[in-house]
């Protein structure tokens, strides 16, 4: 057992890592190409030029680079609040008397709250690059949102911002943070959009979904002059630029001579699993690392354990391109008893294919498992996290009492994606006793996959 | 100009502060002492026995002793989370279009949020070291509660926080982090304290205030076995555990040869600015620095630029010792419509001698001005800071824009104390425009005054 790690394993600007893993140039079963919905065929940059800004198409349908340098725009952003800090747990060992090390890392420092401004920054570049003048996008539970919204006033481009109307309606102080960058927030369903209009029409009282929300934010995109799209998970681009989480792991780990045996990430979209884990699986799929990675995902939304590998489209409408994933089918609509986030029918196509190939494990908690770990952290290492983050705080407390049971030395790295500051009404939810798990019934899967195209 | 300076001045683990600086061991013109309000003589540790940890009462009294080591309990806490950013404000020169070099210290990453943790953890630690079982305390915007909540889950003591009631209706958000770490919230003013029932026979439907609550968790603290009462800024010994922060920016300053020329801090009751200057200012009353350093202080609560130097009560109830501050009376209350913080009526001792001695300046800001550099500096920096923070970043800006007009290249440093997270609700009031500046009257500072004790 290594005692003498600092708390903090820390990078100096000169170690910090310039370029992002391609997890994809590393894999001999790549992933399944998305397909264009019309045609059914690969789609094509021309395909995706009218939605998204050209290096992250690029991006996109790149297989085989596998390290992508990072532009100084964007590396200017980073360093004003990366690296995020990786934290030895030495608290949460001893609290469990556990002889595993444990680390994690600390995406939440950041003023969103969360890692997901490690893509927004770089799409944010991407589009000034490009000469667009705005962006759209959607936000649910309102962390991609307001890391949109700080990117797109650092790099001074106007933001549409598609909120889901009942979340807007349940977190105004979400609304408020990214009014305050200076995003115009349109509760979704509205009447700026012809998708919305039409969901308003048949459902006037609708509180909107995610999905209706991805329609609207893309119907704005391709009838605006100058405007993309942008999208905080599930694309492979989005794991790119997310692979410097573990990246400045990685570098740390080597700096202090640490091999994690055990990785453990949350996992919605996969975004930030996809690049936690990014440097580490690349070593595994060349035969340089036994390193067992851990997906963790809400037994209420358990699109790796109980979902299909099939094509789906990214968005309940049903107008994305197809992307062949794990999925619950897009009609797939989790319990609203469930507070714990992570809420996405899909999963990003490369997690997808490596959970496949049985490189990745998964693990399907509660939501009351989660929160009792969340506090019980909250009150160890002092840090109160995303309902979304303790979904890998409770496999890594979870690996870390297996390994007191065993007596194996085992180092645990974790993803602690971002802190629970606008998530109080689910703590309080929690404080009082009135959390309830849910676990779908195969009859409620059923409908969902019933959702599937048929390809 | 230094352009190589890292974004982000780090120190390593074995470089951190393993002591704090004690003020008044270097002034000549000592602070007068506080004095025991009923005998109107120097209060002794004896008197302060029945409401303060022990270690906290020697701190308080020790007016000669430099450097004071921090034990390695409190130390290993502050690891967790420190040393807090220091951070080259590059963006904000460049927008401002300066020569000056801009630094700030971000004591917002942690989950409280603010700097108070620093103290918070210090005076925990003391408690349990002393065989105490449980603390009280009062919050009224809530950072110091949520601090105090941290600290004594980590430490393992219970916690009964008095919350201003009007506080905990506005911010049930705070009331929540705080329950969620397992702290006991009572609304003040509440049924189990004298002090409190006395107030609620007179006016039950009062929203309670901060000098009440006060009175209800030291008549709490004095009547519990093995209970103590924390306070978190006015006093000395606060004051002292916040050096950290100073000390920190010092360590990596010298580390980096660079020296600053003004140190902009906010002021409320003095805990953050006497922490951000200790080292500093320890060299100027040397005679080896002639640095400046400018207080700030919202223009609704000016008790620097407006107040008497006078002894007068900490609480409004006027229960505690006497203390020889800048203040406005203790029956001050500053308008309701002011939201950007920092409303406290006085000034701890050593910093009001300081001001005295025309060694600190200071300078009262209005709060559309606050929040207007707020905002700016969120857009810029990235950092959502809190409404108390924002008055040293207008003043920042403003002497930034100073040099700017004469081409001095200055070095200048201001405190970022925390993030504005739990504030969006006055962010949402600025945004809509409803925000309106407030200055007292004469004749409404007369009032406050008329509460002054007469000694």
């Amino acid at each position: 057992m290594n005692n003498n790690t600092p708390t903090r394993l820390y990078l100096s600007e000169e170690e910090q890592p310039k370029k992002w893993l391609n997890l994809r140039a590393f894999m001999k079963n790549k992933p399944a190409p998305m397909l264009h919905p019309g045609t059914l065929q690969p789609a094509t940059a021309a395909d995706l030029d009218p939605v998204f800004c050209k290096e992250c198409i690029e991006q996109e349908l790149d297989e085989t680079t596998e390290l992508i340098s990072i532009p100084n725009g964007i590396l200017e952003f980073y360093r004003a609040y990366r690296p995020a800090p990786l934290i030895r747990a030495y608290f949460l060992e001893r609290a469990l008397g556990t002889p595993a090390e444990i680390y994690y890392k600390h995406e939440g420092t950041n003023t969103s709250g969360s890692h997901k401004l490690n893509s927004a920054a770089a799409q944010a570049f991407y589009a000034k690059q490009d000469g667009l003048t705005s962006l759209t996008t959607e936000t649910g539970a309102g962390q991609w949102g307001s890391a949109m919204s700080m990117a797109c006033a650092f790099y001074d481009l106007d933001l549409i911002v598609y909120m889901v109307k009942i979340s807007a309606e349940q977190k105004p102080y979400r609304k408020a943070l990214m009014e305050t960058y200076g995003a115009e927030l349109i509760l979704s369903p509205s009447n700026t959009t012809n998708s919305g209009k039409k969901i308003l029409e048949k459902n006037p009282n609708t509180g909107g979904s995610l999905g209706c929300a991805i329609s609207e934010a893309i119907e704005k995109a391709v009838s605006t002059p100058k405007c993309r799209y942008v999208l905080g998970s599930v694309l492979n681009h989005v794991l790119l630029h997310q692979s410097i989480i573990g990246l400045e792991c990685k570098t740390a780990f080597d700096k202090y001579g640490i091999t994690p045996d055990i990785i453990v990430g949350s996992a919605g979209g996969g975004s930030n699993l996809g690049g936690l884990i990014a440097p580490f699986m690349s070593e595994k799929l060349q035969g340089k690392s036994n390193v067992k990675v851990i997906a963790v995902e809400p037994a209420s939304c358990p699109s790796f354990t109980r979902g299909k590998f099939a094509y789906d489209f990214g968005d309940t409408a049903q107008t994305t391109p197809l992307i062949k994933m794990y999925t619950l089918g897009s009609g797939y609509i989790p319990s609203s008893s469930h507070a714990g986030g992570l809420r996405y029918h899909g999963m990003n196509s490369t997690l997808s294919q490596l959970y496949h190939d049985k490189l990745i494990e998964a693990r399907a908690v509660v939501q009351t498992d989660i929160f009792d770990a969340a506090v019980q952290f909250a009150k160890i290492e002092g840090i109160l996290p995303a309902p979304e983050s303790a979904h890998a705080i409770k496999v890594a407390i979870d690996e870390a009492l297996e390994c007191k049971r065993t007596g194996e030395k085992k180092t645990i790295l974790f993803g602690l994606t971002g802190t629970g500051y606008f998530d109080m009404s689910a703590y309080m939810q929690y404080n009082s006793g009135a959390m309830s798990d849910y676990r779908p019934t195969d009859e409620e899967l059923e409908t969902g996959f019933k959702s599937l195209p048929a390809t």
